[in-house]
């Protein structure tokens, strides 16, 4: 038995706010394997002080948006999808005993699932790739996800194991226990990927992948994007085992929380992050997306100075659960999108922020306009210590137009 | 925080078979405060020896079978409804650990909704009344009730809590822990039960009720049958709390298994049984049909002796879950179809028997012809010993006969 971390546990816990990132000019394209941003600093646009957040190139109202036709490549999310059934107890039962919970609720997650939902929440095309059963629990998942405008025409179903599912019992000390089936996330998998399912992949702008599906299936699809261009980021979440040369070759970022960086390194947790790092790239992975809690996060790209986002903070944390997965997804769809690096640590930022102010993973996922609202607003602070005394008006015209256009437009105002 | 006991701990455990009662003939109408059998020994018939079981009068092809319309009236079940996710590993969670389970499966239970499938099941239509709610486990139950016919008119629908649901933790070493959610089952009932729910109610043949849903709702119930004349038995499992008095004095049968008479009388429950039940005679309960699993099952009316049913052996155990659910539903059928309580006692004998050769609980109730089928083959190896070396023929043309149409016809041979 391989315990595993799920969705639930993927906590994101933002306390403080910093800004004070220069604002860098998106690139066109995507380059995963080094980052060369084009920083274009416009002295006469008051906007582009230190002072001001970055991510000011992405479209509210995206010529990409939910457009599976256009000639925008897809976000593809390949991975596990489950029922999250949250039981909410005074302490755990014994065995051959029976209590009654104090309440319960039963939700569409996995971390699969949970990213696919995010990306298209965020306005992009997103497909999810995965395996359900037709049953209570895979009707409940597909619900959400199609409710959610994820393209499901990838989502296959098995009928030899149940859907996915988690039992997460949470205590009244604040302890969760967490029993895991994994069902069709773990089992009956093809050998081999189907050629529709690959082509969907080959085709992607981007693949995201987790650790709650085999390995085998993960190597399969990220080979596949390799081979095909498309750039891979493997989010560490999931099972708890080493993670295999042959999966790690074909990754372009890591993505690990400390958790799990320390557990993939066999290094302690409170080691220098830097040094920790360096063995992941020494693992072949020359990118590491380390999400880092409430410090925020961290992006180590081998040969660089390491790139640092500050959580946004929120102004009450109400539920951490899939803000990791909220951060990994907005970070991806920011990439998928042509923004920099530093951009998507932002935007991913932003979005993870706004997840932990609502209860839930797939609910509390927020759409693109609250990003862009709270990154607007991060704009608006810091614009109106620059120039509420000089030109106010300019102010709120601009304010207007990002809030009702383009956020894209801001930069050249 | 109350404990209950839900179907899934509702098990009986046939072991061996006896099949000695003499056959009685079943009255036309049910008078459930006393038992009147009109014993009929034809002894030119060779099937009314001693030896032969009783219960041939069921029809297979019930003129009343799923006809909602008829003047018949239905069975009508009032109770729970739940969602039982059944999760297997070897051993509970700790504080904050999680683990993965080797299997889990999630199937529609409760004791209410397990009684009115069974009594669908039987052919007898049968109207359930309980609360769910539109989430994906109330529509895993409302699916299994409608695809096993019953009718669903009044399976009302709530929106502040989730659907009842009980994750039970079965371990390696035998032990099942269960997690109960009350949810819709036990709250968000309105105070006074619409009218419409009532009618049902008082124009039903017979009323089923057990103890998973408020005791405020299960009067009101009982309360409305009685005032109609419409006779009701109360399943005693489920919340384990004193018996209102108030209840009480509405039941015309209880209807616990060993643990919980010994539970609602306070006494051990090695006690000589009868003992036991002249305690729950003076709390007012006339009749008392206790299930006494392997030991199969008794009926003590109050100033007569106890009528005695010994489990029908099943060739080999494989779940026992539902099999008290399915033993006090049969006999409700029985009864609401105008047999003998002796015949009742067989024919749910017989329906349980069938119950614990198949997994799960809904989906292990036998249909009628199973029932009928199994009640034939004991005449058959009764009858056998008594006529094949006489009028073997007739034998044959017999059973023939009775497979095909009726069973009742048999008795007139």
């Amino acid at each position: 038995m391989r315990a595993m971390t799920l969705s639930p546990s993927n906590h994101f816990h933002p306390k403080s706010q910093t800004n004070n990132s220069p604002r860098k000019q998106s690139p066109n394209g995507i380059n995963l394997n080094t980052m060369h941003p084009k920083p274009n600093f416009n002295q006469s646009n008051p906007i582009t002080t230190k002072n001001i957040a970055p991510l000011t190139s992405f479209a509210l109202n995206s010529s990409k948006t939910q457009n599976f036709n256009s000639a925008n490549p897809p976000l593809v999310v390949v991975g596990s999808a489950n029922a999250d059934i949250y039981v909410e107890i005074d302490r755990l039962p014994r065995e051959g005993e029976t209590i009654s919970a104090k309440t319960g609720q039963t939700l569409a997650g996995g971390k699969g699932a949970n990213q696919a939902a995010c990306g298209s929440k965020l306005a992009y095309p997103t497909y999810f790739v995965g395996q359900v059963r037709e049953d209570a629990h895979g009707k409940l998942i597909s619900e959400a996800l199609e409710k959610g405008g994820v393209n499901l025409d990838h989502l296959n179903t098995v009928a030899s194991v149940p859907t996915g599912h988690a039992v997460v019992i949470l205590q009244s000390d604040g302890q969760n226990s967490i029993i895991i089936v994994g069902g069709a996330n773990m089992s009956c998998w093809p050998e081999t990927l189907s050629d529709l399912d690959l082509e969907v992949v080959r085709n992607a702008g981007i693949v995201l992948l987790q650790r709650e599906i085999p390995d085998s299936v993960n190597i399969q699809v990220a080979k596949a994007a390799r081979n095909a261009g498309v750039p891979v980021i493997l989010d560490a979440g999931g099972i708890d085992a080493a993670l295999p040369g042959d999966l790690l070759s074909y990754v372009d970022i890591l993505s690990p929380n400390e958790t799990e960086l320390g557990r993939l390194t066999g290094m302690p947790t409170d080691t220098f992050e830097q040094i920790t790092v360096a063995k992941c790239h020494k693992m072949g992975v020359k990118q590491v997306l380390v999400k880092l809690g409430g410090q925020g996060s961290a992006l180590f790209i081998e040969g660089q100075e390491p790139m640092r986002q500050p959580i946004i903070s929120a102004p009450k944390v109400i539920d951490t659960t899939g803000a990791g997965d909220t951060f990994t997804a907005a970070f991806a769809v920011a990439l998928v999108e042509g923004k920099s690096k530093k951009e998507g640590l932002k935007f991913a930022a932003a979005a993870a922020s706004l997840c932990v102010q609502v209860k839930g993973a797939i609910s509390s996922m927020p759409d693109r306009k609250s990003v862009l609202d709270l990154l607007l607003s991060l704009i608006k602070t810091s614009g109106e210590r620059y120039i509420a005394r000089r030109r106010p008006s300019l102010l709120c015209a601009l304010i207007t137009t990002v809030k009702t256009f383009d956020i894209g437009d801001v930069a050249s105002t």
